[in-house]
């Protein structure tokens, strides 16, 4: 059964890393001491190092060891073994071309299926939905393709963003970007708020945090769902 | 000689299509009476004959007539033909999609390097980098390259964002954006703000518009040149 969590972002403004959904961690990952990360996703081009230290400090204090796939020999094997995992934020791009590089696409989806508990935010969110096509990132490096974990059945928009009514930028809405990919595909969009997160389990998906998440559907006119609601596209 | 203006935007708050740059556009176009006009980048996914026909109500103010590439049988042989070409926004991945299908980005490349006088807006201005890699826009169609035309010796970012020191928005700033190419990248980048864009004419690059431009190179501090420079980079 399905067991993870898609969090739009690491951190609220004015918190620290992680600090927002610490419950939500202890209780996804209550049944190991350690949780493998996953690095690749580099934000600001931090080392894979440097990353793992910042993100193990907020895991030491849920009692769980964060161990960074990057210094296993055998990152697939490792995969396998895990009891738990964590992709962190940073360019999706690079993120994705990581996971086809080292050959783990697949089986994390696979693990993920059999239900390996999973949590992502920001990029590694993204990689849960279809494709990556609905990121907000810059296409820094070319992966080998766009297609990503699909352990949700849609595409998600992390760090969603409202238009902003006073806005004199003359460049696209979050909206109108999202509109544009549904000239060209016909998989849903969750824009999901800086502080929301969906949480699901088996097949059952529901957002939750205080805020309400957009919902982009190709030939609707966008809606907003409620903290709470379970998400069903047929 | 190379002979082209690549603008940040076609629009500037309060204007309308085009208009702040008409006078830049006349002087462009002074030698032809017809322009070609390359749709592919779809902005909103509007056709590619709305868009034409948006387009060509601006040029028809200084006299020009406009026609789609879209509307030849053979789009390579028209731009062979073609005295003037002016690539409007939109989307970037959907634009150089289109060209790498048409088998049009080489012939463009080598028509502009022979004189070919050339135009473009945001999405048009983002081809004429090394590479589109930093585009604003998203990833909704899987182009075969991210290469791009490389008549100038750089990237562009259109549609340059300052940081809102007042944002409580916790997605990557434009600044970080490019900095993390940098960490994958050498290409130096130019920020181009909105209503700024560039004059090339043979070697020289010279910024135009009121406004300052932000560089961003490899290993250095971004810093601001001011509309008259000329763009050079060793």
């Amino acid at each position: 059964m399905k067991n993870l969590i898609t969090a739009s972002t690491s951190t609220v403004y004015g918190g620290e890393y992680l600090d927002y959904i610490t419950d939500e961690m202890a209780e996804l990952f209550k049944d190991t001491e350690e949780v493998i990360f996953i690095p690749y996703a580099r934000p600001g081009g931090i080392s894979h190092d440097e990353y793992t230290e910042k993100a193990a400090k907020a895991f030491s204090k849920i009692g769980k060891k964060l161990v960074g796939l990057h210094t296993f020999d055998n990152p697939l094997e490792a995969l396998k073994n895990a009891k738990g995992a964590f992709t962190g934020g940073g360019n999706t791009f690079v993120l994705v071309s990581a996971l086809y590089r080292l050959e783990i696409m697949q089986p994390l989806r696979e693990a993920i299926f059999n239900g390996l508990p999973y949590m992502g935010t920001s990029a590694g969110s993204n990689i849960c939905g279809v494709s990556m096509q609905t990121t907000n990132d810059m296409p820094i490096v070319y992966p080998p393709s766009f297609k990503t974990l699909g352990v949700i059945p849609f595409n998600l928009n992390p760090h969603y963003l409202d238009p902003d009514p006073n806005s004199k930028h003359m460049g696209e809405t979050r909206e109108t970007r999202i509109a544009e990919f549904h000239t060209q595909n016909t998989i849903p969009v969750i824009g999901l708020r800086e502080g929301s997160w969906l949480r699901v389990k088996g097949d059952e998906i529901m957002l939750k945090g205080e805020l309400k998440a957009r919902v982009f559907e190709q030939g609707k006119e966008p809606y907003e769902v409620k903290s709470g609601t379970s998400l069903k596209f047929h």
